[in-house]
């Protein structure tokens, strides 16, 4: 497989993926250390009680159906559990589900995803099917599926091909299964990230001349949208679900402001009050971290360069620093610039012992973590997402998640937020896959306030969503 | 084994502990659901791998000690890890182990405890051994035990006796095990809820002619010293770590503010913002959770009837109402006014779909969970500590740990609170073990602010605190 | 003077200040009231002690220069303390003073300006002076000016043209002999409200052939602008003041959250605690207001129609209902939608005695005070700024500022918000004065991030801004 | 008179009020600066308008009593209304008022009192009046009468002796007026400050004989009444409001947390949003200040000696200090510690050009205000209660009520917190009238949670402040 210059983000990521060796270790901590957990329906489940690959086994589904590939057919019913409890929090993907379940507006549609495979996608992929959808589905990451609820859509007659620790190879192994099927075609693809995009980009570009539309949730999926807009080379309309207010707005703010806590509680479980914390940035996501540190106890300072934001972060209360200013008497340090090397082996070298690092930015690479890697250092892993690493001194940092991101691998989406972004990729679906000839070009969309004379869809989302909100109030 | 009526509460207690059933059918969803959990070294550890009970099993540590029952000496290495990290958030006792080690004040000591088994036990029983004292170890509780902590002690030649999962009949064996020993006699008791005390008072009782005292840190075993006092019966000083003001609002004020947030994250994964709480007393306890769930952005009313209280809850902007008020449209109930049944079945019957119900007090008995045992309604384990309990209509309900105690059964208690604890402990075992004939009669003291010429104890204790305190800010 | 469509609003405020009798009564119950006062530089002046018209007075200050007409020249000691108080809290303006100071990026501009006559406009002033302008100046408000602050400017040697209680013939009379003078043309205009720019644009069209610019900086005055602008009528480029993000948030968020709490308390002295408040609207304003309340402990609800400020006040933890459901339980109504007519006569019938009505929004209309002018319902002006309205059921609310806006009616404007205000006109001035040929047309702009080889400026600005947000922090 | 050892605090505050001199200049800001003021009820009323002494006038009442002595009975109207205000914030009170007026239990009662004379003291008056009692009022303070409120009062037939600016001798000879009248023996007192309580000590021993109590509400108050105690000669029962649970709650925490706000904005019109604070001590005022700066986006340090405390300051976010620390940058210094000298003469030196200093602790003596009256510093009253103090270098810190309590002096108290003291003097007084032979000693007493067979009325009245309570929330 040939990559190109835009797939070099994710080149990177794939190498800093752990090694085998490395993941064994991690298996050996785990299965010593935690076992009653309390841990969440996103949380990821493990690989360890069988090492045959997926790839290797023969499963059927109940009704032995066997168009999928997962990790052990046998956890659906714990799956569908996670399934009922996600839906609870869910109203407004819910009540779409049932007001459009009559009308079936994605009758003939055939949907290939590729996204996060949890108990908040099965609902969504569940609302689909209700609306009359066929779906293919892969992960859009080799570590975030949640085994039983894979294992519940493929009991429920879903074909998805997933599972948690996949290799790379397996990665696109899963996704060309989803695609490449004798006698069925995609005509919608629903993305996060842009690898299935891609795929078919490389392999199957004359699948697009049935495809009706591209949803893409992510940021960077959305940037390569927009390159191959530029270029040209977009050869159907697409739908930029990444920039709508509430996902912004949730997915930075309001979910941050827990998020924070949670995976910072899961990994450490420090106590808040009275420590010092710098928050690297005060965007949505540093002024979510901010508040809910403040509110625990925290003492904050804050690093900003734009104006703007250092003027909030000012006058809401937080003491404007540079970094080296307080980097020797900080208890944690938090990213969340949207930069790179925001913190350097520098500042790491002048921690003090038992500093916690971690970041809640969009790129792995605030935290130099690289620099991390010499043979001075000593890395020991304490627990799953948890690593000291030790100077010759004997002085520790706790890095939390190898730089990667805190919410997304230590902590919990809640569902409520996760609710917002899936009901505005299923409304984006149904405006691409019904929208008359001619509303949509070859470009990149944001979801229109109205959808034609299915204006009532997008208000009914809204309406729901409020409706959620003021019997929450 | 003759109980009596003081040890009812107790009696009661394990009366509700899950029967064998309960706890397969809770091992089967763990075994299903989390394993690369993010939790914490307080969490409890799995006793699935491995179905032999301690006593059956025959273990040495390395240097060939077998004076220990514990799970698996072979997690010793995991357990260090533990205790090591502890350490770093037990300042105070850290510096005490320091600072008196020279001057060895337990030298000579025999403590006999029974508490929980956690890193953080550790770090205190590894400060009394630094400080000249013998310890033998049994567990206050029959879950609460760290297995692969109670092997890094067991592996560091402390004499431990205890697992994560005793039956009743392991727990007292336990106890027995710690105390009647040939060529051994405790000089110190170190308890938590009063067991051990009892079961001295019971079996033992000559031995208090060679006890100089017990330090004693619950509520509960509190109340039984005082009982036993006022009764003429209490035959050596004890020290009520219980009631000191450090003590009463780190465990309460403080440390609820943040296990509040953590103990419904990790069961429920519920997102606090625009949700509606009823929290019901207006304690520290209750105000630390309203505090907490009022910065994450829930709507939060409050019940409570002592006129004092209620004003505070007033004056920080809470709404004062009567449960049936708001029973109907809140999202979150939660319990912490030290009373009985302040929740009940018609309460309950009131609720809406999906509504979480807690308890944060001091009692099991805060919400009736009796009366919800009732044929017409199904009870759902989703997962650890998490039940479902659904009405005939459909209606589900989320009961979280039983009705017991969220911050003990689903969180985690943070390092830095306990230290506090732990520090007021050894400084009380050092105080009437040193204290001079006649200064303390067989009556139950608090901690005295000096400590006769030893008053630099208690000095470089709060020093020591405050110098973390400082140092931290 | 013929008056305009577009003026229609201001005939209709001027319609609603106090008649003369109306004053005179306020007049009486000041001189009761109030002396000892803890009032403010910003806080309006008393012109009880001398009734003759400014008009009908000679004075000159002590160069014996008598261009100006203003209340009483001898307080000008006093009015250059409150400048004095005013450069502390100012320090941008006066580091761009300073640095520009050489340069006299201003030299040879004459300009006229109609704002309010306040220790920070003199500030304002007095650094365009020494930027090399030359100013003449009149009231945009016939209260609002300082006459202390006026004396002073005159005895520095300003030609000031204002008082507080001008009539309505006075304040177009002052506009007028700032503009009409023998041997001198303004060539720039500082607006404030568009009165100003209106009278040139009647009186003396051809004035602007040698104007080079508007700064404007109301809402107001800049839609009438954009008005102008439409209808092909702007005849040399304007500024847009009104709409940079820094005066938004200024004016709106942060100042708010502190005038909310000083008017309410300076016009009632009602404690904050415990009380329910109705905050309607939660734009910038609304998120102000709603935040320094629930920090007192008050009880907070909100009104709100957009759906996405709805979920914020949501996510903020307030809860959104209907005016109607609460209001006959809360104790402060505020409005701050941008809407007419939001507190109608039917929600003032509902509301419970005693309770507090205000504004904080744009419009006077937002409460239907004309409403309340009926003969059933009783006036009585219990202090200045504050109305009892009385029923006949002898219950009575609490009015203030006739719902004018509470902020600057009732409380002050702090310094430091103005002093951003101030800096941008004062760059803005600069900008238009210096632009080359062409840059820009008859149109409304907004002030731009760079400005040509000048762009050091607004850096300067910006990092003054900086300098002074990071030095308090 | 001589004055006695326990008197020397009182002697000193006298010598520190300003001189005929300095009141002199301070009208002559006065009547410059504020006018058209939003002062409060409870602001201080102007003396300027009339320079004649009250007791060199004659008046009467318009039922021609004559029997008072205040600054003018024409303002008799204005200060009914402020009455009327006060009683829509006293709801307690007023229930007292009616539920009592039948039973009458102060019939008989003679009541010299000794207190604020402000519209609340009026609606306390009036209620012992309602229930029976007669009065005689003289003002505790040489500032704080409310002449209208006087006025009031007087024409409603209330024997008030008291007018804002009194002199020393003033202040004794109206104390005397109360107490020294023909044919009239009070039976009770109800002090605040224990001036009353010592002059007839003083001078008129033998009326204890036919007093039944004393009711005391201030610390030096109480203090002077456990010193009488102690020396054996406190000759009747006297009742501690002081020291009651509400009073210290709601006159510390509460109250402080709005007037650190509203004495700060009302003097300086500072805006809080990213300044730095310091609070010097963490006791319940303190907590009350740095809740609110906090809130408002200051950036707030606390200095604190208490190892309790201290850590309270930490866990709720605040760092620790030490003044010197931050004394350069700190934009206000807040004392409040109880202690003598925090803030010296060394730290004012160093603090930077334009810092706020001010005392909301019990005592005067927090800043050294004597060490700023040195030749090289040149002192600027600028407005009332606000002073400029000028280094050599041009420096200026502005000292607010010369170091007096910033609240009392520069803010107002809400009605709501004095209406829980009043209540509370109001039952001690029928508490202490009414207890049967026997049940007091002469010694100091706190009130009863019950009073013998009345124990109605304390239920009574904390259910009416909860019956507020709950109808506000």
């Amino acid at each position: 497989m040939k990559k190109q210059i835009q797939f070099a983000d994710q080149k990177q990521e794939f190498n800093k993926r752990p090694t085998k060796i490395g993941r064994r270790s991690l298996s050996r901590s785990i299965s010593q250390s935690s076992t009653d957990s309390y841990s969440s329906a996103a949380s990821y489940t493990d690989s360890s009680d069988d090492e045959t690959s997926p790839r290797d086994k023969q499963q059927k589904n109940s009704k032995g159906n066997g168009d999928f590939c997962i990790k052990n057919i046998k956890q659906a019913d714990f799956g569908r559990r996670e399934i009922e409890i996600a839906e609870q929090e869910m109203p407004a993907l819910m009540a779409l589900r049932k007001r459009a379940q009559g009308e079936k507006p994605l009758a003939g549609a055939k949907v290939v995803g590729c996204t996060h495979i949890t108990a908040q996608t099965a609902v969504l992929m569940e609302t689909l099917s209700a609306l009359g959808a066929q779906c293919r589905w892969a992960a859009c990451n080799i570590y975030s599926t949640q085994n039983e609820v894979a294992a519940a859509l493929a009991e429920g007659g879903f074909s998805v091909f997933a599972w948690k620790g996949e290799s790379e190879d397996d990665f696109w192994w899963c996704i060309d299964r989803c695609v490449n099927l004798e006698g069925w075609q995609p005509n919608m693809i629903l993305d996060d990230g842009g690898d299935l995009t891609h795929w078919i980009y490389k392999k199957y570009p004359n699948m697009f001349k049935k495809i009706k539309g591209i949803v893409e949730e992510s940021v960077t999926g959305v940037h390569r949208l927009y390159q191959l807009s530029k270029a040209g080379k977009l050869c159907v309309p697409a739908m930029n679900v990444n920039d709508s207010v509430t996902k912004q707005k949730f997915d930075n703010l309001y979910c941050c402001r827990e998020s924070i806590l949670d995976g910072l509680k899961r990994t450490t479980d420090v106590m808040f009050g009275g420590k010092q914390v710098v928050v690297c940035g005060y965007g949505e996501v540093g002024k979510g971290c901010c508040a809910a540190l403040k509110a625990m106890g925290s003492i904050v300072y804050v690093t900003e360069i734009d104006p703007i934001c250092a003027l909030q972060a000012c006058m809401d209360g937080f003491r404007l620093v540079k970094l080296n200013e307080v980097i020797r008497q900080v208890d944690i340090v938090i990213t969340c610039t949207g930069n790179k090397n925001v913190v350097v082996r520098e500042n790491l070298d002048r921690m003090k012992n038992g500093c916690i690092v971690c970041n809640m930015g969009h790129s792995n690479t605030e935290i130099d973590v690289a620099s991390l890697r010499t043979p001075e250092l000593t890395w020991e892993r304490v627990r799953s997402q948890v690593d000291h690493v030790i100077w010759p001194d004997g002085k520790r940092i706790v890095l939390l998640a190898e730089g990667r991101l805190l919410n997304l691998s230590c902590s919990t989406v809640p569902t409520f937020v996760l609710s917002i972004t899936a009901t505005t990729q299923a409304l984006a679906l149904i405006e691409l896959y019904n929208a008359p000839e001619g509303r949509y070009k070859q470009d990149v969309y944001l979801l229109p306030k109205k959808m034609g004379k299915r204006d009532t869809h997008i208000h009914m989302s809204t309406g729901n969503v409020m409706k959620t909100v003021i019997s929450n109030s």
